[in-house]
């Protein structure tokens, strides 16, 4: 009897996976673990693809961008790195030239272009960007009513206590990410609620609200209305990348603040509101920063800028009276890797400010554009913010 | 000036997409819109693949189980199906034999072995899944203390209002997805939230809290101690499903449960907590329920069932004195589809509880062991609850 439920349950696993979302898969054939992390910090990647040429493992951490895999006989690819430095990292398989996540991982990289993978290689104690035996906050997926009528979407971080607390009122860091990137990216990239939660714990932050919402309201609103034309969906050109950005302004400050205020027991001042972001989001966040100086006291910019002629054109505000935007400004954070494409240009903002004698901290860090240097980028700066 | 600035910009979108994440991607090319659906409720899918021999369309919803796709002469291949029916649709493209998730695509399946993405077909009025213009809940990631030590997380939906009536309490209802589905996959998939949202709002349902735990907790233990083994992360026979069981139920009502009662304004007795689960779930579901007639009245097992021999060796409480079962359950539901292949078992276990005198409602639907269908017995099912 055993015999027979056993061969049934067998069945119907391998049935499960074949069937479990309606549409046809192959048979999972020999069980895949990869990553496979070891003690020593290597990580082997692993990829069933039998009948494959070609398997390459992709992730610049890594050594090469691409790294070739070694076929075994039962057709599983693999490729063993490292030692790695701790830190977590995107990575992704090419198949016979076809870029593809790790079917056996369940962390993927939220985009909404590429599809990646992450691999996170623990530290010998326990990195700020990973869970430790601290209080949790939490994480909730809001909707609320955004521009031109339609439903946006955030992520909003409460620290550990928020719901005990029923009366506290908390200051609120709005955090955007980059080009292609959602609303999810901070979260499971970025890990800035574990980032907060370690920081609260060790009293280098204070409890915070942060809110993470998608930067590219005008896709939204594409997709929301069917009217999804490629200019609608992606920046090509800075007109339009200054449009978008106008766009994600008004939703911000008309849309998502009044909202969270609402909703979350958020101090309503400027300088308990914080704004910061990576790449695309560090420019949404100076031009939304400069544009309501009454809104914001704290700014962080993570490997971005605004080009002399944008600030000339746009945001003498800033620089015309530097003693008042000194005094207006607890922070201006801007930080930028030595290898990152956008080093040069930063540098050049940098200068900028200088010139104009307005006040600013800044990280020059090793690395490029990269999400191992936003986490350390926002690890540096919450243990700054309203304090 | 600004052609050079334009141009800059326009360098800098395209590298930020090769190297917003750190990793050498390919450049992208013509911008592709994928999935496209039509006004007529037909759907094109397209993928870049220049150098690719085949690309084909996975999805039995449309047709065959794969439907072969035309490449252009830019190296986009797509291919229009339907008109389809209104629906949520997984699917996914295989090139050259590689079977990956729609690039353009940024609504996904989380599962833990297989990458699809997911089309959602609107009705010409907006359906019971989809976003309607009511009230909504929010969803809330949490971490709790769970078995062995380790760290779980769980996907709260509490119901519009929740927050604004800070004395209400709500009942509660544990929903478990199936085997390799995720703790996300009855949000992203399954729509949990929506549907709540919408029978909410039309008074056919009444406001609850709904808790959607991760169903395998062994695995999640393998990998937080590093002990990740094939025998640690799937289920191959009988007695380790069983084993496996065990170890959900024993994190369901030691963990999960005293975790939500102390966080979440829930009401505190059986008659105000139901359990449902879809596939491997809907094992869970029943043998959790079975085993603690205490802790459950409402029960809803969604294309799943127990066999005989295990009802006779385990859970004789549940029908050896039906009377007392009859008075204690308020609902027991079981529902499956006539092309599901647990279709025959599932009959059996029905005809075993006809066969014992075990009130319980049925819902034999067409369709397979599928999202569309789990996402219709939700919608059933919730409209009977605590009520």
């Amino acid at each position: 009897m055993y015999k027979t439920r056993s061969r049934r349950l067998l069945l119907i696993s391998l049935m499960l996976c074949i069937y479990s979302f309606g549409i046809s898969q192959p048979p999972r054939g020999p069980f895949i673990i990869s990553p496979q992390i070891h003690t020593d910090k290597k990580v082997t990647f692993r990829y069933l693809a039998p009948s494959a040429k070609q398997v390459l493992l992709g992730g610049s951490q890594f050594g090469a961008a691409q790294l070739p895999m070694m076929k075994d006989s039962v057709g599983i690819w693999s490729v063993t790195v490292g030692p790695v430095k701790a830190d977590i990292y995107p990575y992704s398989f090419t198949v016979d030239g076809v870029t593809v996540m790790d079917p056996a991982n369940v962390d993927y990289f939220p985009n909404e272009r590429f599809k990646a993978s992450l691999v996170d290689v623990p530290g010998d104690t326990v990195l700020i960007h990973s869970m430790r035996d601290v209080p949790h906050g939490t994480v909730t997926y809001e909707y609320y009513p955004s521009v031109e009528g339609s439903t946006g979407s955030l992520f909003v971080y409460t620290p550990p206590g928020y719901d005990k607390a029923t009366t506290k009122k908390y200051p609120v860091f709005y955090l955007i990410s980059g080009t292609t990137d959602t609303e999810e990216t901070f979260f499971k990239v970025g890990h800035a609620n574990l980032i907060l939660d370690n920081l609260i714990a060790e009293g280098k932050a204070i409890p915070m609200i942060v809110v993470m919402p998608y930067g590219n309201p005008m896709a939204r609103i594409a997709e929301q209305t069917g009217r999804a034309k490629p200019s609608d969906v992606v920046s090509r050109d800075g007109e339009d990348a200054i449009k978008r950005a106008k766009l994600f302004e008004t939703d911000l400050i008309t849309k998502v603040i009044p909202y969270v205020e609402m909703n979350y027991r958020a101090i309503k001042n400027r300088e308990s509101r914080a704004i910061g972001g990576f790449s695309r989001g560090g420019g949404q966040t100076l031009r939304t920063s400069f544009g309501n100086m009454d809104k914001f006291a704290w700014i962080c910019c993570y490997s971005s800028y605004l080009s002399t002629p944008e600030m000339e054109s746009s945001f003498k505000n800033v620089y015309e009276n530097s003693e008042r935007t000194n005094k207006e400004l607890k922070l201006l954070w801007v930080s930028v890797g030595t290898e990152d494409f956008l080093y040069k240009p930063t540098l050049e903002f940098i200068d900028f400010l200088k010139s104009k004698n307005v006040n600013h901290k800044t990280l020059i860090s090793s690395g490029g554009h990269t999400w191992m240097n936003v986490k350390n980028y926002v690890t540096q700066t919450v243990q700054l913010l309203f304090q």
